[in-house]
């Protein structure tokens, strides 16, 4: 299951970029698995990578790979996530990039390996290696769709997003892909996110934008609350748009492009919560005039991750007492409970430490009924707020999750 | 669903303990839902109590008693948790005290009250009043049986045990009850726990006992991650044995009844997880050699409470990456992954960073066919080590929790 408009928007290509989607065969006979993406010379490239210690060996490689050499191709493969496969899986990531890096003429460090799909196995590398040739012919500017259903794994729709703004009288496009549907709670990047622009963006300059936006967008998002081994997101700047330059913060252009971006990113983030395993609901938990951030995210990750709260919106149950008795074990300093008001969208459903006096349960039955819900808990003790986007715990994500290995 | 023996054990009456069960018909008419329990004059009585900061109304009144006057009467109501009903919950909680210290010719703040049931919505005063006068002829020695059904809510069977030993020729009996399936992660208590032994033990001792056993057992269990707003736990001592005496941690028999709690406490933990809602598996998870307590227990909960290990766990299917990937993301300071080593019962499924040599798949089919598994976690770097114990999650969890209040 899956909410919202299933159609992919309009992927507008950038200059510099080229994409090849052609099939390795790794976990289904015949599937589009295995995706390249080529830049142009000289693109800055940005990356943000897991938290999860048992980070898989692709991301060690990519992030080595990002610090040490200027990038020209990304190979994504789907199906098998290579993580927690210790040194031989060290070994297929680097085989990989050194045999695309054969095929193109570059070096092997100008190439980021990323994976997908089970963790624990092998890679299949006698089926990759013998696609990558297949790459070089397939390489087209217009590939982000294939691309986008490329790098699937539980998805159950590809996930696309791209902005075109003139700014000074130049067009400047942004075009991303975001993958990921299960083990969705990110720390720094989504499972998979690659986003192209065809500015000429400084390298740290690149690298700020993608961490400051990726933190309002991939790392505010959780189906499950397991951070995944293999979460990367890319960002990537070709410079063919000349006149469009951010070399610093204070660059005009920089204040409209990072705007433009965080939709983007959030736009993408969101799609994974639309396309989350077994999702029935789409659900923003905003907590507003808290204390501090920290406290503000606590508060929200707690209400997330409820298993009894997201139950209850999956059987569009207007039990609020799950979501008052969540607020109450978030780990947070002391606060006064006669302040706090909770809100299903605008109908208020506990003030003065219980239920509102305004509230009837037909008001609450009329708002969980909706597919897409906020819950909104005004602290009432400071002044920062933060937002998470979640979706329910259904049958599916049970069957999907019990099922998926076998 | 549930595992293990569903059969009660044996009940041993408490001398100085009479229990009465009647039917209020809070939820469901003719439901035998109402408990009382009398306790003989100068019992010692200790409590520990949920943590959730919306505490129930009961739980508030209930600490309010027990720290001011000397406790004759336990009453417990299922069907209905008198949280979340601010102003009115403690009106009514305060009324159900004064109804029966009038009956019972003893003081309000003799009496304490106990609620589990639906958040949020206030008792059914005419009903719960009605009944507490059937309560006096009711009581009886050998009540526990009855009593344990009594509170029972989701909950698919009664949890008690029992435990009788000889101590320097006198005959110490301790007997308890316990309830909880669902909102399960107790944070000093389980959702309900009563418990009594015939010794004389002075209050200050008997607080220090339930303390440290509570923390041992019922804080050591979760079923979905969600501290309830009622949980609390009462050890009473009658003082009926009067050669049994306890004053100081210094008596002989501190130390063999303190043990002989501890297990009947575990005892009645794990009650609740077997127990627990839609379970189809008794999980235990051990850490071992952590740096410190808080990090085994950190390590131990972000396993258990993970989605995916718990789905995985529910399909039988030895995911033993989803396993590493939650120790990944614990919130622990780093370690050297290439120490760790990480078990299902007997087989060793992950060491050097990757799986380990020795293992194969049908090791790990066999353990996870199990109905009771281990997974057990060394992290090689210290002398801690802590136990928690959990379920699975099942379709029927999604059930239940989906159609509870409908």
């Amino acid at each position: 299951m899956a909410t919202g408009n299933p159609n992919l928007a309009t992927l507008h290509p950038v200059s510099g970029v080229k994409i090849s989607t052609v099939s390795a065969g790794i976990k289904t006979p015949g599937r589009n698995d295995l995706v390249v993406f080529e830049l142009a010379e000289r693109s800055s490239v940005a990356g943000v990578f897991t938290k999860n210690r048992f980070c898989a060996a692709p991301v060690t490689l990519s992030k080595q790979h990002l610090s040490e050499a200027s990038v020209r191709y990304l190979v994504v493969n789907t199906g098998n996530a290579n993580a927690g496969t210790g040194e031989q899986g060290m070994k297929d990531a680097k085989a990989t990039c050194e045999r695309l890096a054969e095929i193109m003429e570059v070096e092997a460090n100008q190439v980021l390996p990323f994976s997908t799909g089970v963790i624990g196995e092998n890679l299949p590398m006698d089926r990759l290696l013998n696609a990558l040739p297949l790459v070089k012919s397939a390489l087209v500017e217009d590939g982000w769709v294939e691309a986008a259903s490329g790098i699937m794994t539980t998805d159950t729709r590809p996930k696309g997003a791209s902005v075109q703004f003139e700014y000074q009288g130049e067009t400047i496009t942004i075009t991303g892909l975001s993958k990921g549907a299960g083990m969705i709670k990110p720390n720094m990047a989504t499972m998979l996110g690659f986003i192209a622009t065809d500015a000429v963006i400084a390298p740290d300059v690149l690298q700020g934008l993608l961490t400051e936006t990726a933190t309002k967008s991939f790392n505010r998002i959780t189906v499950d609350s397991d951070t995944s081994t293999n979460d990367s997101c890319i960002l990537v700047a070709t410079g063919q748009v000349e006149a469009a330059v951010i070399n610093s913060e204070q660059d005009p252009l920089f204040a409209v492009f990072k705007a433009h971006l965080q939709a983007l990113m959030i736009d993408l983030a969101q799609a994974i919560i639309r396309d989350g395993e077994g999702a029935t609901k789409f659900v923003s938990v905003q907590v507003e005039n808290a204390v501090s951030q920290d406290e503000a995210l606590e508060i929200a990750y707690t209400v997330a991750h409820s298993p009894l709260v997201k139950t209850a919106l999956f059987a569009c149950d207007p039990n609020w007492g799950r979501i008052l008795a969540a607020v109450g074990r978030a780990n947070i300093a002391p606060f006064d409970l006669n302040k706090l008001a909770i809100y299903l969208d605008d109908v208020c459903i506990v003030e003065h430490g219980g239920r509102a006096l305004s509230y009837s349960e037909a008001d609450g039955q009329d708002v969980m009924n909706r597919e897409d819900i906020t819950i909104r808990i005004d602290m009432a003790s400071g002044e920062a707020s933060e937002t998470v986007w979640t979706s329910d715990l259904s049958h599916d994500y049970v069957t999907i999750n019990a099922e998926y290995r076998t």
